[in-house]
């Protein structure tokens, strides 16, 4: 027998989100949980709330990975709440939980876990057509340590054509 | 709208297990699983393992809080998994993720997390029929931080009503 | 040519001391500090700022492992402060950053540590004339992890006497 | 009486330093000695090396911030060495126990720091001179958290001269 786990994709930005980043966010969470995989981010507001939310309107599962001691302190969202109490060190969690990460917009708190996913050597998915971390850094070696650069998405079609593609890696 | 998580229970004690104590993990594990509750545990061998395996045995969802890096380092029954990548101070994470902590048997990392517990004020049920630290801690203040002390269960189906109630209370 | 680094020594016990604790915790402080060796300890009030105390007063250093954020969170006589920013998760670098654990009275979280310090194998010093931690678990085992069981130490006279002769294994 | 602790300076760089790298981090490290100020470093090798080298040479302390979970993994150059067993997460504290951050060219991981630094506001200098993030980093906004950039430093002597600056705002 296998491992019986499901197909875990990880959602990065900010904590507080643009319409459009709301909306990306939210789209991507529903169709995770539409898809029946797990939806991990960081329990918060913003990209972390519309993400969970999406997940939620699909029936789908989402795990929060919240800083703080307390267990009902992230977003009412989330099906799961995981309260790390190691603060922002909960950042390397967030992402090594995830098969594959996907980048929403996002500020220096989204580049934390860039880097520890770029560290964690997690295929890294990019929304190029959102401002900030999504954007900077969608298609680049962040350094020489990898030989297989960030993935660039131009819309967000792409990126459920790539996570159908992992996911059927995963399974193999 | 309230929260829509659900009720998470974390069961704790030692990777290596006796025939008792894999045995009452198995079914602890088994009756979570069937009450659509969470089971979180360490996601390795001995007690953890049969917990997964019997809440995966109920159709139910098991989290695994690893200490590793890797996702697929703990047994193959855990449902979703988490690598906090911080060693054993993830001790502290699978118990801040519990509504409930339930001990069943343990050596000095269940010791470990048992204080963890208590310091988070989590409410504790001890397996005191089953030797280590779920007999030895039954029924007893840690220390005076806490004006209630831990649970002494005699018997399974005694922690199968205590869960129930506390499940009540939970939706409360 | 070898490491240079000093010899370290953690003392852990309960951020409320009784006179006998502090008093201990003080003089144990100083005899680290006048041997220019380095003490370790978490930083706060209690057991914590008597022995940060003692080592000031003998012109040693004292490095405070705090829980929080903040660099100046921890008692006045610390010569370095590490404020770790993961909460009691950071139980665990107080015990691995000592070459050899101290043990002053101590509760719950006292108790953390010491599991902590057994799973890390660090030779664990008890004053057993001190209630709490320190007596209850003087001269034990634990559980089965290891060979060498706690120490027990019936004066400070006795723990001078450890800790030098723990220096000269050190040197070596 | 006022906090007796010394001031605390964290330099973080790549684990893999080029001549330029490694010659600036020694100096700096032995600048901080000089001044009887404490160096704080990720403890490994590259300019965590260097920096812990010319503080030693200085006859300084520098505590090194590792990794693991043993207290001789670092390198050889470090007066204390603190274990944190929590893998890269450590990268919070390394920088979390800075009064200010000094950064020496710079890969992903020294990008993890940066991002830390950012959000625990810290005075962050940024050495322009060196290829890597020190270049790519100096004097700019990572995000809007903040109304004050890093520091762009244009050769060593103004390192030291802001160092000296900050410093006396420390003693006030």
């Amino acid at each position: 027998m296998k491992r019986v786990r499901k197909f875990q994709v990880t959602i990065i930005g900010s904590s507080e989100a643009s319409h459009l980043e709301y909306d990306t966010a939210y789209k991507l969470g529903y169709f995770i949980g539409k898809n029946n995989w797990v939806l991990i981010n960081g329990g918060r507001t913003g990209v972390m709330e519309a993400s969970s939310k999406g997940a939620y309107d699909a029936k789908g599962i989402c795990v929060a990975i919240l800083p703080g001691e307390l267990i009902d302190s992230g977003n009412i969202y989330s099906t799961i709440s995981i309260p790390t109490t190691i603060g922002y060190a909960r950042n390397c969690i967030t992402v090594a939980s995830g098969d594959v990460i996907v980048i929403v917009g996002g500020k220096s708190g989204t580049l934390c876990e860039l880097t520890y996913a770029w560290q964690y050597n997690k295929p890294i998915i990019c929304c190029s057509w959102i401002d900030g971390v999504s954007k900077d850094y969608a298609g680049v070696f962040v350094d020489d340590k990898r030989s297989v650069p960030t993935i660039k998405s131009e819309k967000i079609e792409d990126v459920y054509d790539l996570l159908i593609r992992m996911y059927e890696n995963f399974l193999d």
